[in-house]
């Protein structure tokens, strides 16, 4: 299954265990983003469209055509129930190519939200509605259905590779790709890391610092600081 | 009356018939834009200073210095009740051209909203006012008033063009400008096309999708998309 | 005291009069922006985390290196009550050097906010804790701990000049920075400027308008500004 | 002739009088804009794609849907010996629209350049047959032809209004469109500054300075200035 | 070979004929961006440091931490003959992770020239050796070494995927990634049409317009396009 | 000496050493950069207007107000030979501060070059003449004399403190700011690290691996990097 092909709609995803993903959903993604080594991190020009708009869950792929949503309607019969889609385009647009109606769709289809490296439109409603949507612009420009691209190649959307049944995680610190033969140990890495961020927090509530916790005085020292008056 | 004139004030704006701007005001700028046959509309990084700013009225127009606000105080003269003021700038500026005094002189006159190729300040105040303003930036820098614009000649704000009379539609997603001349053709054409809108979104509601719904599989199938398993 | 000393931290930081903190803390940046004679300002590329972040309070400073949040940790010792963290970098960098953890460490130091000109996350935290940060991004991906910077040493945020004790006020509007050997005079300018404001604000919503208040008439004439029908 | 009206060639341009084009283009876009009172100039985000790229002529107008340059070659049958064809889009998109085999067939219809609110490719092609390119990006991206704009509608440029016949000068400085109507003042007051640089810049070379040449010193000490050792 | 793996090197990489590479460095990236079907561009960041910088070949790999470019010297052992090193970073950053030091010791190891999502500095040396270096940033801030990546990993770089051996084509107007596995067929599509458009070309300098030669007047007739006098 | 005095002009300027500055003269800004262990770079949007232009030499600086050149006329004065202007600006402007005139003028005092938070026009006279400018933008849009500024206060330039008498080298990778009292010390910094490269340069041309050269391969397996076939 090679990226960027054009034309071609693979209709079967292969999903990971959905008991995982509703592990993973209780995290946010800078915890994901650490539990992964720091890696599979969307560039954060993508925005959630209104603050509180999170999600968690497999992706369907569609690379689009700049100005050209044809294929996002492609792409709604595909998507099952606790799907997320994720939209990548073959140039940088930042056109409208996601409104309402398409949201009603997605929202029927059972589909959790959008990742988009484009604009979208009817922010109000996606709101409303609490469909969450992240995307590079907010823009009423609509698009045209002329050209073909794909569904359910790898995308590369916002410098992430995503695949087909990935898991992503979005919120408003930005948005994290879990390839799924990582699920499992990411899902763990991040339980870990947060009940040991629980701990911590505990003693930075209670005045601890970081440089007694984390025991950064010597190797400060060794790489020179000094302190004065 | 050429566009880009310095120095003058044209105290006579020929209006628009109001009811037709009541009509207008029921619809969100991705629909008016829609209905204009997607032109005349501002570039996205016009965006509103608090979320639920929106505003709908003919334009009083005024072309700023950059750095100079000395013509928002003659536009605010030449404002009535229910205009909007456009403000465009010769040159990029993001200094904070407009406050809360302002608003509340625009607010006295009866203006409805600024829409400002430039910055902002007080938007706190703003919002608390609710008086709806559309900005390219916010920024506490204010403005000298030292060199002559003017007010009510046609003027170019965020690559449209806007002239005294026409009507303006702004909200969460973007900015609208409706020719004078076109505004009774798209305030049917927004009606026309929300009620259509209304019967798709209940359509889309009950699971039909937009392949079927826009009679999309034939010409996809003609564009050469094909399905694999 | 130079600027851009790295590998150094000074403990003793020459802090202003609280009263005159606490009367500086009652004015938005403009008002303070305006009192200051329109110096001052960072760029206006940083901005709230949330709506409502504010904050006034002496600066601690901190020189990081890109990518590497080591120097937080040891600024987070030097923090009296009051304070606020003012956080600049040796290079652009949007990476997230600041979250959940760190403002737990700070807040029980007694710190009032951090304007940091970089990338900061667990934003949804930091609002629930109503933590102020003004940042540059928002941005998941973490930093390391490898090498030295400075505390409270000169430093440079978002092109304004930040020295240990200088007072920070920072709100919706933007970051400005008060010279502590100006407070006093800024306090007293904001005051007669607020006052001064009451009382056009109350003449602005009575109708009375700018090119009145301001006597701009003869001015705008003087510079040939023609009022055409 | 109303703006952004989209699916039709207005195929008669009013061109303005050569010999006033011909005495225009002696001069850099820095002079004609100040000639103008500093209007007409378009975002300085326009760039000539090679160094000494530098063009001035009628202006014959197109107007394009993102990412489709099937109305270049509609423009292109409308060109006559001597004009400018400038581009305007309804959307922001840095595609590439333009490269050298319109080049070719623009240069064999008489064009003297383009600028264009888009993106171009072939670049080294366009710069070694010194065919003056300005535009906002370069982008190998190529375009398809499925959406009606429009030929000779007056179009927004880069921020800049620009109808069939006016006058384009652009260099290395940037783009500035003078009217039509205002040709023969603008050449004139070309000439007139020109003239008059001429001698400044001889006084300058010699030594005198500024504030001697302007008359500057009583202004500035009337506006407070202080001169400290 | 998953992508965004940390801490690996894979030292086999499989290279593709070179034959086929030799042809393929016949044409520029807009040629070849068609003939793959307009996919596999990077992003128009991605800038040459010197206006004739050219390059073709296989690529090695490279995944970067930020402000790190320890990775640059594990990797520099890895290139062969006629390899062009492509370096993804973790995250955005415009540091000079990149200058002449490790030009000679690439070049002395074969390398063709380096497409980095990062800074470089040493410009006018790469440029007097004429070493081929695309990259989104020109910058003296030098790296530090203290954090793993990978070599010889799928990467992404400025949102295109590459993989080690897919061929790299990069001139003036962008950088585009040949896929190993379409590389006879891109090869093949590249020489048939640019042989075609020499034709094209022929006819457009003979005045033939693109209305004609592509046979557009009847579609845009069918498409509404309308012509007024 | 407080940096952000508006309205003042310091006529007394404690400038280097002639011979420190001829010898710091030799290098680049990289090397200068490491030479002051990587701090004192402006923000690398500051370009060169032209790709050969380089300077070196004390600063006389200036504060601007935006769109207002008034302060570089009595900055002109200021000028001895050998010096190189800055101008910060108080906000962000990219209108065209200065031009050719300007150029011959400061030449005349024997001014070695500009740089500027800000736009320059007249681009190509600057070229000819070879009178190196390092500007934010270039843009032909002219600038007002209205607003008071100062000359040689402390001025923020691209987030760099520099202060009148700092040296200010600038060539195509960027501007960096020596401050004077550390003028000796960097410029034996910066003759021992430029010999030291001369070395490593040789090595790297004979096929050395940096991995060999700065002994990296041990630190590199024990941070755990592991090779695979």
């Amino acid at each position: 299954m090679p990226s960027n092909e054009l034309g071609v709609v693979h209709t079967k995803v292969d999903r990971p265990d959905q008991q995982l993903v509703d592990r993973l959903s209780a995290f946010g993604v800078a915890t994901v983003h650490e539990a992964m080594g720091r890696v599979g991190l969307m560039r954060p020009y993508i925005r959630p469209v209104y603050p509180t708009a999170r999600l968690c869950g497999p992706a369907v792929t569609v690379l689009l055509q700049p100005g050209d949503n044809w294929m996002l309607h492609v792409a709604a019969e595909q998507v099952r129930d606790g799907d997320v889609l994720v939209a990548g385009c073959t140039t940088e647009c930042e056109d409208g190519f996601f409104g309402d109606l398409l949201a009603t769709s997605l929202r029927a289809q059972g589909c959790r939200g959008l990742v988009i490296d484009g604009g979208v439109r009817d922010v109000a409603d996606l709101e409303q509605m609490d469909f969450p949507v992240f995307s590079r612009a907010i823009n009423a420009k609509g698009t045209i259905k002329a050209t073909l691209g794909s569904v359910n190649v790898p995308v590369v959307c916002a410098n992430a590779l995503v695949r087909p049944g990935d898991v992503v995680v979005a919120d408003i610190d930005g948005v994290v790709v879990v390839p799924q033969e990582r699920l499992a140990e990411v899902v763990e890495a991040s339980e870990t890391r947060e009940a040991n961020e629980e701990g911590k927090r505990a003693k930075f509530r209670a005045g601890v610092l970081g440089l007694d916790l984390y025991n950064m005085r010597e190797p400060l020292a060794a790489a020179g600081l000094r302190y004065e008056d």
